[in-house]
């Protein structure tokens, strides 16, 4: 099996909160090739540094994979420094500045001296195509003086490098895969990390000749198995799901959002949403999935007591009554914007996420109230809320969607 | 200044979307004492990788933190192994010993015979209390044959880890400190990178003894220097403020949004926004934001064409007339929010982000309309745009929040 270490460059992961995602993304995609990293650093922009951590590298590893440090600015040297290493020069690429500018064209713009420096590329090494920014990567294949070795240069832009890693650096890769390992990944949403946990260990215990990983967020819990052997993931899966029933809400990739869509679009329903507490995040949720125009009517963010009766028609008077965070403003949010949408279901929140009690607010600090209005009647769901300000209201997105994701199911 | 690594250990930091959050935390709390990673490596339970890298380690750095492996299970060997690489052997510790027993009576329950494997501390090393789990971590200072080295483990446990790392270890560096390092943290909105990185180019020169670290996002740069000196940092400072006039958005902390929120908030000032192609983003990204109620009015998702003509009240003739993605429907999509919620501004978007062209889509993928509606007029922007669903998405909210932030600063 050939040894594979992952290097990403940048001081920003040295002195910063920025994570390295990129290479916890590749990760996953050698697994599916049946590869793996043996190991994986991370390095400022240090000249000394990188050429002493790619000499190591070389050293012990048969492919090195690394990212960032692709930029045109003064602190991108990943290509010169490796150019170095492996001592050739760094040579104009015709095609590569073709790209270059028509990429500039096609926004209008033209590019700056600096950009010119990304057409470099160290000689004897292949340009990889980048068809949505400015850095080529770089894959490089028994360099002068190091046969076998392999050595790829990725865009350290997530974006970019996932593209440019599926497009041109797997299949590149699929030649050296080992016997690929596949994944069985199932959602569970709504249920408590410890209720998973007890509920499935005699299970995993069942199946413990696969590779098993819990990966537990607000509200949701993926249970991620991997072997090379389908039969025996499909053996998993099959008492998983009798097992789990409807709290698996999906088995295969796509977050909760996506299960919603799918499933209210399976069923040609649509959905509007009112949201006071969330803002809007679960209509940019479930707008970031491509084709959510099909069940994504439109909703109303009711910031604002002004808002809730002018988007959402609720009398001032009745808002007045009640209070702003509620169960009857809520209930009604979620009927007066799915009669006014003319939708299938309406979801209301309204909340306080505080941070910091305030006297004159409009109820406690974690007041949640989650509404759901459909063809069958009107659902108000009341969650104890605690956490910081982002975690109440992500949990309270999570509960939305899976209140909607229940209560669909049950008209199956 | 002393040379610090990073080293995290566990096979689920190479194979999982684990992320190795530990030396994150760990870099900041450095940063505090004016130290610095100069490297991070990842490494699985493998004890022949786990010797190499902690040989070299030795070679390279003064102080080693290392986090994972000291747990009881058969893969935690992190002691073992560091104690074979400096000759040592592992002796019992009687009050461990005494820790651990307690620590379990306290919660009604024995030690296994695993846990014991924990009360082993090298020789000559110190062990580290953990007073919330069964760890004890090491402190190991001038090994025998190492002179000068220092070498900490810590358990992987983020709790455990932070808990340990603030009450003994960090006592324990403070004599290593350096100059405590300020950061200068400078954010560049709406401009692109490589036009940043040259209108700064002689500034960076000229205050050439920063630290200097640029990041780019869609819309986005970020100027970093760090030095400990607070005066070359104000003298800095002040030069780049020169330089990029209302182009930098902020000197200090905080995302666009909030310069946005504060910006708005110091006037008095009050937003709705109108949504189709952004899909709630705006808003849940302010909404984000503690105390966004005293700007965010509300805003409406307007996904549909029946949601334009319900939520903002357009007529469906004129939509028909213009199309949903158009100039005349953006503007009077901004205009209509901001007289509906009695707002300052009116911010709306309209456009296709794909993916897939569809003869009969609204406008080709890519077609954007951000118009911003104000006291002062209507202005309506046409960026071109290319890239993935979410580029286009996330690129449309930070092109309207920055032209929000340009014409609010008009008013001033």
């Amino acid at each position: 099996m050939i040894r594979i270490e992952a290097i990403a460059i940048g001081t920003e992961l040295l002195t910063t909160a920025r994570v390295d995602t990129n290479s916890i993304w590749i990760a996953q995609e050698l697994a599916s090739l049946g590869l793996a990293f043996h190991r994986k650093t991370a390095v400022g922009d240090d000249r000394e540094a990188m050429k002493t951590l790619f000499r190591e590298a070389l050293d012990r590893s048969d492919l090195i994979i690394c990212t960032g440090g692709l930029g045109p600015t003064f602190d991108d040297f990943t290509k010169e420094l490796w150019a170095e290493v492996l001592g050739v020069e760094l040579e104009e690429d015709a095609a590569v500045r073709a790209t270059l500018v028509a990429f500039f064209e096609s926004r209008g713009r033209t590019p700056s001296p600096t950009n010119f420096k990304q057409v470099l590329i160290p000689v004897g090494a292949e340009p990889l195509a980048n068809p949505i920014g400015t850095a080529p990567g770089v894959w490089w294949e028994s360099p002068d003086g190091f046969p076998g070795k392999r050595i790829v240069l990725m865009p350290g832009v997530p974006r970019e490098m996932k593209r440019m890693f599926a497009e041109q650096v797997a299949p590149r890769l699929a030649p050296l895969a080992g016997k690929p390992v596949k994944t069985l990944r199932m959602l569970v949403s709504g249920v408590p990390e410890s209720v998973v946990d007890e509920r499935t260990k005699a299970l995993r215990e069942k199946h413990g000749a696969l590779d098993w990983t819990i990966l537990a967020s607000l509200m949701q819990v993926e249970l991620i198995a991997r072997s090379s052997d389908g039969t025996a993931l499909n053996a998993a899966r099959k008492d998983f799901e009798a097992e789990l029933g409807q709290d698996l809400a999906r088995t295969g990739v796509g977050a909760i959002e996506e299960v919603v869509l799918d499933l209210l679009a399976a069923r040609g329903e649509t959905l509007a949403l009112a949201e006071s507490m969330t803002g809007g995040l679960i209509a940019a949720r479930l707008a970031a999935v491509a084709g959510a125009s099909r069940v994504l009517k439109g909703g109303a963010v009711v910031y604002s007591a002004g808002a809730k009766a002018e988007l959402a028609g609720l009398d001032s008077a009745f808002i007045a009554q009640h209070g702003t965070v509620s169960e009857a403003v809520t209930r009604a949010l979620a009927e007066r914007i799915r009669a006014k949408l003319g939708a299938t279901w309406g979801l209301a929140v309204t909340g306080n996420a505080g941070p910091g009690e305030d006297p004159a607010g409009p109820a406690p600090v974690g007041t949640t109230f989650i509404a759901l209005a459909g063809p069958e009647g009107t659902r108000c769901e009341h969650p104890v809320q605690a956490g910081d300000r982002a975690d109440m209201q992500l949990r309270a997105v999570m509960y939305g969607l899976d209140l909607l994701r229940r209560e669909a199911l049950k008209g199956l």
